[in-house]
Parts: structure tokens; sequence; C-alpha cells
């Protein structure tokens, strides 16, 4: 049927330069649109997009996401939240608040959500760079947006038309993530065949200035204690992952 | 560009019943492969996809799904698994184990990839339906796949031709989901047409005998601690949510 799209999921790149053209407000709505139509756990649709316009917030969101500039240039900005308010309301006061199987039912569904409103936002040629820096300050993040309980920022999403064609960043080998029957430990080898592809990757993205390759990003990663309020700032919000 | 893959998302809808057409495995590997494609945090690439095979394992999972029994039946079944096993090896024992944090970037990621194969499963014809039940056994999900610590079973997803024809689900409006600046509560009579638009549609789905509406369903869903095992067996498995 149609080969085309399978083409174009293959081609994804993050887009962080964006030109000055707005998007539409009725292709704004169809997107979010087809994100609200990908599949939701027990029909929760445990998701609300904030669009920030306004901005004096998307300035104070680009600064504690680090000072990323394409938070404030691109053509929109979106906050996916994951929202169990919404649908706790229905049920008058009964929901059974904190279980960790809803916040990872409402996790689910926004990122499967965004990714319809990402894959829906390049068939129409807008680019997208998910903001998962968000997450550096979600407290402020949840005042500046006015998110009650039961409601935290996942990720934003940044979408415009692109300024820029960066190459698409080489990926793990199939084989390192697909596994028959059983999970079995990763063959030394293939990390060290992507090892090299990335590095010749960033080589050649930074004209040689950077030289990295996965196992080192993974390190930088795993070895610090990555976002270590998030714990408590999720608790905070009523999800207490009992 | 592409208005038609804004058409395909929005006219999803779970497919249960399956021809016994089998899925060619270049296909299949087509299909991972966009998969890998999707965006994913810091570049983690925190997921392991295990095909099914065996027949055994396969009336097991069915079975500790409830009896959905479509999962011995599609022509695959793939379960998405939250890995951060294989890129903690990368940094030779020096992971910082059991962040929240890399609990969230880890099973965002499984969304986002998992999202990516179903929209190119679906763009040549496919259908699909995501298990959330696996999590109702999660310790025997990662006792038949043999699934090591720091990797965790997110959802099961069928896949095959599709035997049936189903009506999509309707969604919440719009107006209830995108929101502008700032959070607000939902419009009731925005809940109340849809409880309306639900309670037809289930009616038309089941000729007459089944009377609910959305409201309804999230009483059901959020007013019992659902899956509370899910805290203490990611806790096992190295996901201490600290």
């Amino acid at each position: 049927m149609n080969q085309s799209v399978i083409t174009q999921l293959k081609s994804h790149r993050s887009i962080r330069k964006f030109t000055t053209q707005p998007i539409a407000d009725s292709l704004l709505r169809e997107l979010v649109a087809a994100g609200q139509s990908a599949a939701t756990s027990s029909n929760l649709q445990g998701v609300t997009v904030i669009r920030v316009n306004n901005r004096k917030t998307r300035q104070a969101l680009a600064t504690l996401a680090g000072g990323q500039a394409y938070i404030e240039q691109a053509a929109e900005f979106l906050v996916f939240c994951a929202d169990l308010h919404r649908a706790g309301w229905c049920c008058n006061g009964t929901m059974v608040e904190g279980m960790t199987e809803h916040f990872i039912i409402a996790t689910v569904d926004v990122a499967l959500f965004a990714q319809n409103v990402v894959v829906a936002a390049e068939s129409v040629g807008l680019g997208i760079c998910y903001i998962g820096a968000l997450r550096n300050d979600p407290s402020k993040v949840s005042e500046l947006l006015a998110l009650p309980e039961n409601v935290y920022p996942v990720f934003g999403l940044c979408l415009g038309y692109p300024d820029q064609d960066p190459q698409c960043k080489p990926r793990l080998p199939l084989e390192a993530v697909l596994m028959d029957d059983h999970y079995h430990e990763v063959d030394e080898a293939l990390v060290a065949q992507y090892d090299q592809a990335m590095q010749a990757y960033y080589q050649q993205r930074t004209a040689g200035k950077v030289n990295r390759d996965w196992s080192d990003e993974m390190s930088a990663l795993l070895s610090k204690e990555s976002r270590p309020h998030m714990r408590e700032f999720l608790a905070k919000k009523g999800f207490t992952m009992r």
C-alpha cells in the first residue's frame, strides 16, 4: 500500500533550526487530532497538550531546558502532559491515587499520542524536536502552565518548517534490538561496530571537533544521578508510585 | 506533501481477528527498523523487542493476559521491553541504578518506537493490537522471555492481516485535550457530549447489549488498585524509582 510511510519514518532526524513560517491553525489542530487517534490504554486518553503561545513562557522554558533557543524560535511549542486529573474528575473523588500502573499507562499514552503528532507533522514537511529537558525543572514547568495534581509534563515538542537538513543519526544494528523468543546479551562486536559508526557521525557533524562514541554517551547518561528530583517532584504531584 | 498519512493515522482502530496470512520476514524487519528511527532520549535506544515464535510461550502469554486468543492467532507477537541493561553494559558496572528518570526515558523510548512500528504496519495494510495486559503478570512474562535486571516488559503487540473491519472508537473532543498556555478544567459539557458518543458506540458495537459511557469506564479503571504488584515487580527488576 504505502511503502513511502516507512521511508518517511526511517528519514526522521531532529530539527533545531526553523524558518519563521507559521503553522496554520487548522493544520496544528489536525496534527493533534492525529495524536488523539493513537491507541490509549483502557481508553484513558491520559494526555493533555499545552500549546505555548506566550513569549515569556517560551523564554522561561527555553532557559530551564538549558538554553535551547529553538524552543523560542519554533513556530509552535507543545508541552505533552500525562493527565490522570481529567479522567479522575469523572470518578467523583473515588480515584485511587498514586498507583505505579496508572503512572505507566498515562506516560505511555502521552508518548504514543506525541509520536503520532510527530509522524503527521513530518508527513507534511514540518520538522520536530522533542525536549526532554523540561524535566530539568518540572516544578517550574508545572507552575508556568498551572498544571494541577495528577498531571505532569513528560516532554516538550518544537514544531516548525525546517531551516536545516541534518543527516539521520545512526542506530544500533537491528540484531542488537530484535530478539527471538528470549533475551540474549548484546554481541560485543555489534556494539563495537555501532561505536565506530557513531564516532564517524560525530566527527563529520562537528568537523572533527567531537570524538565520542555510543559507549561514551551511555556512560555519561547512566553513570550519574540523572534528574534526581524527579521522584520527589512526582510524589508531590500525586504520583507516589505505590 | 502527504495528507494521506494523517488520514491513515486518524483511521486507526485495534484489530483482534487476523487472517492466517504470515508477515514476510523482510517486512517485519523493516517495521522494526522504522521503530528504531523514532526519537530516543539522549540516544539511549532503551528498547528491546522480543519476537515470540514459540507456540507454548504465546499460549502462556495469552492466558496470563486474561485469555486474549488473538495473541496466539496473530501472525506476529512482539513484546516491547524497556531496556537499561544493554546501555548499562557499556558503562562497565558504573550505572547508577534505580533512577526514576531513567525509568521514564526507557519507557518513553519504548512507546515512541512501538508507535512507529504500528504506523509502519498500518501503512502496508496490517492491523495491530497493543496488549497492556502483559502487566497482569510481568514476573511470569520476564521468566518466559528470560529478561534480565533493568529490563521490563511494557506491553505486547499483535500484528497480522485484518480479518475484521471495526469502526474507529470516538475520542474526547479536541478542546478537552488541547489547551492554550495554561491548564484549565475540562468543560463538563464536553465530557457529557463524549459520554453520549461513547454510549452510542458501545450500543452499536454490541447490538444494544452494553450500556456504558466514558465516565463509567474511567470509574472502573481508576477507582481500584490497578495492578498493585507493579511497584514491587519493578523494584525487584532494579527499577527502584529513587
